[in-house]
């Protein structure tokens, strides 16, 4: 029985809670929040959980295994690496840290100690992200183009990190897992309207080879978009992730370029076929990253989201910031 | 009857050409195309026009009085030039010119002259747009924080101008007559993938008062989207160009800021009332484009869509050019 | 604190059973079904729950108030009059009864013990149809013409009663409750492809005063659906329950009838405006059910889903099998 | 060159006139309306064609050898006969006859004097409904269980025919193109609201096999909806001719019946697989269905929309209105 205890019990906690609490190989022994309320919803759902409001009776409990870090970005390594320095494993919140010399060090002490750390990139987890995966790498899309990502809807303002630390660690990780290719340079644009943090933001993140990504996030939006355009040489994908049905769709279009261009919009050949959705399971994500984290402590094997992995995201976030500040130009990594 | 000679019958003439024909105050006299092929056409749909493949035949013909550049951008400056010199009004398809030292050229001979200018901004003839217009003008959404517009398909290539200056005239055009503010920075980031020229791109446009716009522009996106979020201090519109029903959706959300904030995520309070769908009339927006020309040069009216507008289009795409050439930096305008 | 005991914990009785627990003033003390599995997963979830295979432990027990009957139709008439007869007031699934004979045989039982009967018409407690409602009592449509509703989707598939009965009580309660007044007659018609029971139908059903309402009904259908168009002389109304975010769609829309119709088509002149979508409040309409069957029980008050609007619905269930018989020959009311 | 004249230049007349003038081997050489307005319009449009308001000056012109009856209903056999008795061939606009009795007399008499008899059944020439059709056909689909429609907007009224016989006469025909099966009964139920003419109706088809065909027409909808659902043994289709890019989707959708059924609900189990949509040409039908009657004029061929194909439909029309003046009960074919 792998023992856990849980710091933070806010929007996503009950979340993290519940699904390790569900593992049957886990036993949830202690949550630790600072608002009373919290915990007192704690003790209603779970009777026999343990609530506290300091966070050493969890990252120093000799009982604990596992320390799960749900709180603010800005609590994070402190935190972490108080449960690593007591030989814990940590499962922490996306984004890993606030930042990447907290990570390294993070990995680095974690590494020395064999202790395993998950980064909560929970959409690497979800049946879509999975198939997408599937498709990309089995060579369906060909080479890739691009990668458009629009992530927007109202709320929820967070005080301490801007726009693009809110919602792009999701789409950096999905990124990171999907291209599995170093990025070379980020741009960023954005403003701030209702706070001093940036509410509204682009990112443009350059790769090798003419691949680039770009990502619209947005706190002010009247409509929740998740929409994604993977475009490739020979398929071109559209990921609506709001879509209850048809998350996925792949499409037999794109462009061949013809050598023969007697005038001057004739540059290229368009293709258009079929439309092809296929089946994405339903189920929740956080369980099956739950599964994974359990199997990686069992057999020492090295999650998919590693702090290297933590790492990588907390790094385009940095970069994000420095070209927020340097005029949107872009920033060589 | 205002006598009228068309430089270029290839994608668009056409619609120029038929809509031209159809106002009953206008005679299309002649048109010009180096395409057989299509003078032949058109003979076929207006037999008792006069077809030539000599621009002069047009520019510098006597009992013309009007003379429309649909030609590719490159040619705009000199076949105007020519046209305003022989004492005609111009309708020049959009955008205006290859540079702004062109346009503004253009305008003061124009000037001189006392010849109308008219830049083809077919936009802002759509009922969509005149309905947007009155709806930001008469406050319902309060101030402007942002504008987000995507407009990507399938091709069509071109290979003598990249995305932005095929695509994005359509959006700063509208913009320009939607935001009636002048912008003072501009950001771009963009990619070639197929051709020599970006085939997929990003804008960020820079207003005083924190107001932002962003454009994507893409030649390679397997899905035709034409969407436009503006957010507002008080209300929020989604315009979906592409629904046929319900274009233009007015959200009655917001955020509110909170005073008292205990929490580190209760920065806001969200409102999230009813949304409303206005009608929007269906018409051809090219038709009533012609009537305001005509009615500009009966009455010595400036068109909205005059030199002038032209050139603020022409201006955002060089300071475009610019910022794609120093690593996405904001060009300051 | 009222003490609740459930028949029946399959595909539904989860809910009931999580919703009633959930109220304050209520307490289950027990859970009955024949599945050892079923009750198993009671235990682990409500650890101090009873939980037993024989009917007669929850309906004949001392310390029980209120029977739930959470199961298959065939049986609702026997638990629920065991339950009557006992002294405790009855919660019965959709559709109350298997006959309106046991309907009223319940409805009569119950008035003279003064207890109270409330059939799981859940819908009537959405925020979308409580919307629907205040839309069509306000005097917004104007007269009705008629109610169209599609309740189609896969599965899933019963063998003690067809897609009627499985399927149409949630739209007869519905209608019921917003048209409040009596049809007059109804036609059916349908087929069984899989099993022995219809598993696709439609239903016609007649008012006074030319309104008519139409049901279609399919559990084998590739695509859920849940429309429900109402029209009205003055407005007309777009129910779409699978839309997470604009639920119901009012249409500005209409015709009015043309006083010289000099020509064959032009009998009508048509009304085309605005469109407008109201706010609809998330939450679990079964949670108000059970606060709406709690006030009942405390107050001597009547339910609006009392036994009488369960038999309304059985009789034009009933009428539906008898119009099946007879080659969809409308059955007078 | 085939000599056309048209009969009625009304709603759907110029489409008629715009696609037979287009065809190479047809000249169009006299129009007749009653509406003066309607002859101008013509003269305007083609001035080189014929006008007049005595429809003999069409249908007994000895330089005309096609007549195109493009009238209200009520006039189509008075018109169609005089022309066949002049010995031309005729296009008539669906639904082709007032009564079965008409048509059978025409197509006698067709068939006497060797003429050809076309009746306007356009939807069989637009490609969705060809795809659908081999889709069906290569039994991709597998046995069919039902065929679904539902065809609503607001209007167009028309006074002499109920909303079955403006509206039905597109589906009956696409469903007899399709299904290739004769129906065996209908039953048909709807309401007169505006007029005396049923504005709504609904209409059953049965056919051998059970399957069965299930038809919603409405002149008194807010929106357009033009769905149909298939549902086979092995996949199921949807069509949805509103939707600009996807109009058809297959679902790897089913059920198979279970030999274990322990459980009251567990009578089938369920499959879902993948979506496909394949991709649909655009192109005008009345285009395709025109080169089809040149085709069978040139070469005696049979018409798939001959004057069988036209009687089938009139025939489930007046099934139709028999079931609807005998309370919705099914009338045997």
């Amino acid at each position: 029985m792998i023992k856990v205890g849980i710091l933070g019990f806010g929007y996503w906690g009950p979340n993290i809670v519940r699904n390790f609490n569900g593992h049957e190989e886990i036993e949830v022994v202690a949550v630790c929040d600072t608002n009373p309320e919290s915990l007192k919803r704690v003790k209603r759902l779970y009777p026999s959980v343990k609530t506290t409001s300091n966070t050493q009776e969890i990252t120093a409990a000799p009982d604990i295994d596992v320390v799960c870090v749900v709180t603010p970005v800005s609590t994070h390594y402190d935190l972490a690496i108080e449960a690593l320095k007591n030989g814990k494993h940590v499962f922490v919140e996306k984004p890993f840290t606030a930042t990447s010399e907290q990570a390294t060090e993070l990995i680095n002490l974690a590494g020395q100690k064999g202790l395993t750390i998950m980064v909560d990139h929970t959409f690497l987890f979800t049946s879509a992200v999975r198939k997408i995966k599937s498709i990309i790498d089995d060579g369906t899309l060909g080479d890739l183009y691009y990668y458009d990502s629009t992530r927007v809807n109202l709320g929820l303002f967070q005080h301490d990190v801007n726009v693009i630390w809110d919602l792009a660690p999701h789409d950096f990780s999905i990124m990171d897992y999907l291209l599995d290719c170093p990025p070379v340079a980020v741009s960023a644009s954005g403003m701030a309207h209702i706070g001093k943090q940036e509410d509204i933001a682009y990112v443009m993140v350059y790769f090798a080879n003419k691949v680039v990504a770009h990502f619209n996030v947005n706190w002010l939006s009247p409509v929740k978009l998740r929409n994604t355009l993977i475009g490739g040489e020979k398929k071109m994908l559209v990921w609506n992730d709001v879509d209850p049905d048809e998350k996925i769709k792949v499409y037999d279009k794109g462009v061949d370029v013809s050598t023969d261009e007697s005038r001057y919009n004739l540059l290229v050949n368009y293709r258009s076929g079929d439309m092809w959705a296929p089946r994405v399971e339903q189920g929740e994500a956080l369980k099956l990253e739950v599964e994974h984290f359990v199997d990686c402590i069992n057999s020492k094997q090295v999650p998919i989201n590693d702090g290297h992995a933590g790492l990588r995201v907390v790094r385009l976030l940095e970069a994000c910031n420095e070209s927020l500040k340097n005029k949107s130009m872009a920033v060589t990594l």
